[in-house]
């Protein structure tokens, strides 16, 4: 959950994320990507609250046979991810701890007009979201059955990307109506911004933007449409935009229409390839050995 | 460690502090102290800066076992402390993990010309103490012995009481010249303060305000002074204070002054009821069952 503070004119927006080794960092996480991931998943709320990153605060829990040498690649992880957002780490608190253990808390600034929420999608507007869905859940798939793939093929789920840059676009665009990121998978972020303002969503299956690692996993076309809809972890922004201010935004974006706002409460279905609607469920998958996060 | 940011003509100060059960929490602590003591060592460092407090956000990683009822204490413990500090939670996050871990953040603003920070005493300057000295390490020296003692006597420890109204008066004061608190004990708070300031202290044992739990704990006078100087756990405001502004200052607060800001880097002595000199030595006790903040 994501705080707003009204501070000095503006607005300050605030997070906090606890992640820790057994049920969010898998074996196959360098200490590197686990402090770019607990980086990661805190700036990606403020991503999605259109903030411009202010710095971020680390409370490290190392186990003590952690070496020195992988201490200081988690603390790289986060200077690196914290530098990629335009910002810094600013403080923090070490101790030591049975299980690793690491709380991350972004702060971003925002002016009162650029804020992002939840609330606030019409009927009528365009559903859209940035990059592709399902990346990480097919490397997550990958990993979990232990498939040969190349650490490229792994990023989207252990290197997740915070659209800072995109959510200050979409932001100063004055364009969109309500936004969210996906890390819950785009089925429940669906179900969120649904209940939050009592509408629901039709998408067009043509026009997802599956990641190209989902096809490579999938075993069938069902498959990978399941991926896309409630595999977790991708981080990408979900967004409504006004139909009217939508070509200005889409010229310097790289959004894609997935879909519309409509005025039925909840209803969350899909228009397939052949024209038959289906109802998206309300689920996401949640697997062991990494975070209920994603 | 606080971090300070500026923000819309003033500072925004930051900190985050992670505590666990195995290092944290005795056991003889209720669920609604481990809430008040977690917003509490967080709430401490705010009010050493000066900050008046924004909000508090909470990262709480709740093992499986423990029940809804606790898990509800502990976040009332949280409130009712950031009540008291005239703020609220207004975040956070929640897990389920092995051992009880609590990362709080807290935040606070402060003018630019109020902050308080560790550095700026000068020789001359009156070294002052707000409230007691030894209480959470009377206290803790009665847990560890196992001893009859009622509630009240455990306070200092269990529930200590961050000096938020005391740190904005003497922000605004403009007498102080350094700041920090107590938590790590008064002699390694000491060292921090001469350390950073390139200064010496003289304290006097006449002037010290030791707690009266001190005296019912201790077996000797030698151990009462010890137990004053050397316990942790107290979140007292140390300050120094500019000689000539005091007056103005003490009719408004509870400070004692228990020394002077000597030009000796790094020479930390006190003189004792007799007129002799001794050093106070840089150390502080750690006991096992508590924190290594405590």
């Amino acid at each position: 959950m994501t705080a707003v503070l009204e501070f000095g004119g503006e607005y300050l927006v605030v997070t906090t994320d606890m992640l820790h080794q057994k049920t969010d960092f898998p074996d196959t996480m360098t200490p590197w990507q686990i402090g770019w991931m607990a980086a990661a998943v805190n700036f990606s709320d403020i991503a999605a609250m259109g903030g411009q990153p202010l710095g971020l605060l680390a409370a490290v829990g190392y186990p003590q046979n952690m070496s020195l040498e992988d201490a200081g690649e988690i603390a790289r992880g986060m200077r690196d991810c914290a530098e990629f957002c335009g910002t810094s780490v600013i403080g923090g608190d070490v101790d030591s701890h049975e299980e690793l253990t690491v709380t991350g808390t972004a702060m971003g600034r925002v002016s009162k007009e650029e804020l992002l929420t939840r609330k606030g999608a019409k009927p009528g507007d365009l559903l859209c979201v940035t990059a592709t869905l399902g990346g990480a859940g097919a490397a997550l798939e990958a990993y979990l059955k232990n498939m040969n793939v190349d650490d490229d093929f792994m990023k989207p789920l252990l290197e997740p990307v915070p659209r800072i840059a995109e959510g200050r676009k979409l932001a100063k665009s004055g364009a969109v109506t309500s936004a969210m990121d996906t890390s819950d998978g785009l089925a429940l972020s669906l179900y969120d911004l649904a209940s939050v303002n009592k509408v629901g969503f039709v998408l067009k299956e043509e026009s997802l933007p599956i990641d190209k690692r989902v096809f490579e996993i999938a075993t069938s076309k069902k498959e990978a449409l399941e991926m896309a809809l409630y595999s977790g972890g991708d981080f990408e922004l979900l967004v409504t935009v006004s139909k009217d201010k939508f070509k200005a935004l889409q010229a310097e974006s790289y959004l894609t229409v997935v879909g519309e706002v409509v005025d039925i409460d909840g209803a969350i279905s899909l228009i397939g390839k052949d024209g038959a609607n289906f109802a998206i469920d309300r689920k996401g998958y949640l697997h062991m050995g990494t975070s209920d996060q994603i």
